[in-house]
């Protein structure tokens, strides 16, 4: 096959490349940061922590903070701190839901607390969390320890609200877009809000860094229920039917649910229960959620929400980093399909 | 019986009557930032902490917050939101100690995890350590702030050392010094530091109250470990013996192994493995721990860190105050015995 000499860029999938380059020389510090703050003298925290750290995830959310800073051309390095402290409790929290879910599976690796249980994992889970507010306190700024202390109470109280949801046809769309706001994009809106803060930017620059950090949080959540459905385990890192063997209410069950006739709405009842845990209930369930639109609608809500993001940034200059935040919201939707 | 008119004051077991009388206005203030701060629109929250902060806790650190601010005659009710954030940290260390030795009981009641779950507990922990970190960043004193957020990454390294060290028969008193010094008498100290800081008392008086604070804390421990092995499920309000069926390594323990010949140190190395679980052999244990003096030299021990909590207080003037944390530092070792 001969290559396409002039490819116009909206020809290409979106991807995460353009925010990768912008950060890059600045996640190297942040990447100092945390492998030099995971460190004890007790030898299971780095061994532990390190195994989820060094462990392929995206650095998503210390991305965003960095992005944030850089297109509000802020030009020093506190934000490496935050980031990292950001991170923490990002992994933190990760260690917490696997004990949770009792998941086996993590960004392809086997979970931490399978290798070295569920005590160790909510323990080093609990250091990193403290970790980072002695990061944050470092840093010294008291209106970015209230954005990060109350993000962190949101997401807790949101975990909770899913663990009460969990097995319960009945949760619908609204309810789950509470729970996603708080358990997954509170953290999305709190990466983003940091960078003003320390950068002196606007209150106005704040709320809409906040705003994007949100609605793009949200964007990947609900794409990531279509993928817990409509990928393979090399894909995603974890494997595939994960949420509805564990009875999760996710956007995609919620609307197959609502339109589904009796009998689906006796299958989605018995599955969220627990009752249907087989490979062909799960290739049932995903027939279903395709006869019903559910996967396809779900994607056309993520695209709102990543669409509520971009224009979050239409305040600011256009720059590289706007861009990269843009294609970056593309990409929460794109990889879902 | 008759009642003595004039009762020596030396003659009475110590107690906490004195510390509880000193600080009761001032707890009230500090249940209702409790009381308040621990609510949430999900129900399972305020519900499942609940069952453990109105469950009948002695509120100990928070009574050295307030009873070190009277000390120094503090005159605020800042510190109301401070003992309460000490409080919440400490219940969320409670609640996931209880996840990670599974534990059944706590003051005489089912431990939270065993009604509502590990998961729940868990997440509860974490909303109750977001919300402590809440608390504090209202009060915006980053020198509080530091000091409780290291005591919460201390706390967690030492219950991850605490982790690693069970089951080890080779933990010496060094390390299991280490160990509690961490785990326990951290948030002893940092509840006692934080007064002088808002009470902008002198670098002395707060290095004073803190060293009164960690002594304070291991003399509780070590007398807790030698109440596991010769108390009541009634006094206690934990099963007795469950260091010993959990495999804790405790001070006790290491005394009578270090202490024993050949025969009792192949007991104990399999009691600590986990092959020695049932009545008889808990009774064998503590019959080797009275033989070896373990019991009575942990005491002395506890002893010896409650006289320097107690020389810790030297610079202070006499005092209702000063009179109060004197005998409750008597009352660590004392209800040991």
């Amino acid at each position: 096959m001969t290559a396409t000499v002039h490819t116009l860029s909206t020809s290409r999938a979106p991807s995460l490349d353009a925010l990768m380059a912008l950060v890059a020389s600045d996640m190297n510090g942040v990447n100092s940061v945390i492998l030099e703050r995971m460190q004890s003298k007790v030898a299971l925290i780095p061994e532990l922590a390190g195994h989820l750290i060094a462990g392929g995830g995206k650095r998503m959310r210390p991305m965003l903070t960095l992005a944030s800073a850089s297109l509000l051309g802020y030009p020093g390095t506190r934000h490496h701190k935050l980031a990292a402290a950001v991170e923490f409790i990002h992994t933190a929290t990760l260690l917490h839901d696997d004990v949770v879910d009792g998941s086996g599976m993590r960004r392809g690796k086997r979970t931490a607390n399978l290798i070295w249980g569920n005590p160790a994992s909510v323990l080093v889970g609990d250091f990193l969390f403290s970790r980072a507010f002695e990061l944050m306190v470092e840093d010294g700024s008291l209106k970015v320890l209230k954005i990060l202390s109350h993000a962190s109470a949101v997401i807790a109280e949101g975990e909770v609200d899913q663990l009460t949801a969990q097995r319960r046809i009945e949760t619908d769309e609204d309810q789950y877009l509470d729970i996603i706001s708080a358990k997954t994009a509170a953290l999305f809106a709190a990466a983003c809000r940091v960078s003003p803060v320390v950068a002196e930017a606007s209150e106005e620059a704040e709320l809409a860094l906040e705003c994007y950090g949100r609605n793009l949080g949200i964007a990947f959540q609900l794409s990531d229920d279509v993928i817990d459905y409509a990928s393979d385990t090399e894909t995603m890192g974890k494997g595939v039917g994960d949420d509805f063997r564990d009875g999760k209410m996710t956007l995609p069950v919620i609307l197959a649910y609502a339109r589904g006739d009796q009998d689906d709405r006796a299958f989605w009842r018995a599955a969220i229960g627990g009752e249907r845990v087989s490979d062909d209930d799960l290739a049932h369930a995903t027939e279903l959620l395709r006869q019903t639109d559910a996967l396809a609608d779900t994607i056309e809500r993520a695209r709102q929400y990543a669409r509520r993001a971009i224009d979050a940034l239409a305040m600011f200059p256009a720059s590289k980093a706007k861009a990269a935040l843009t294609e970056a919201a593309e990409f929460a939707v794109a990889r879902a399909y």
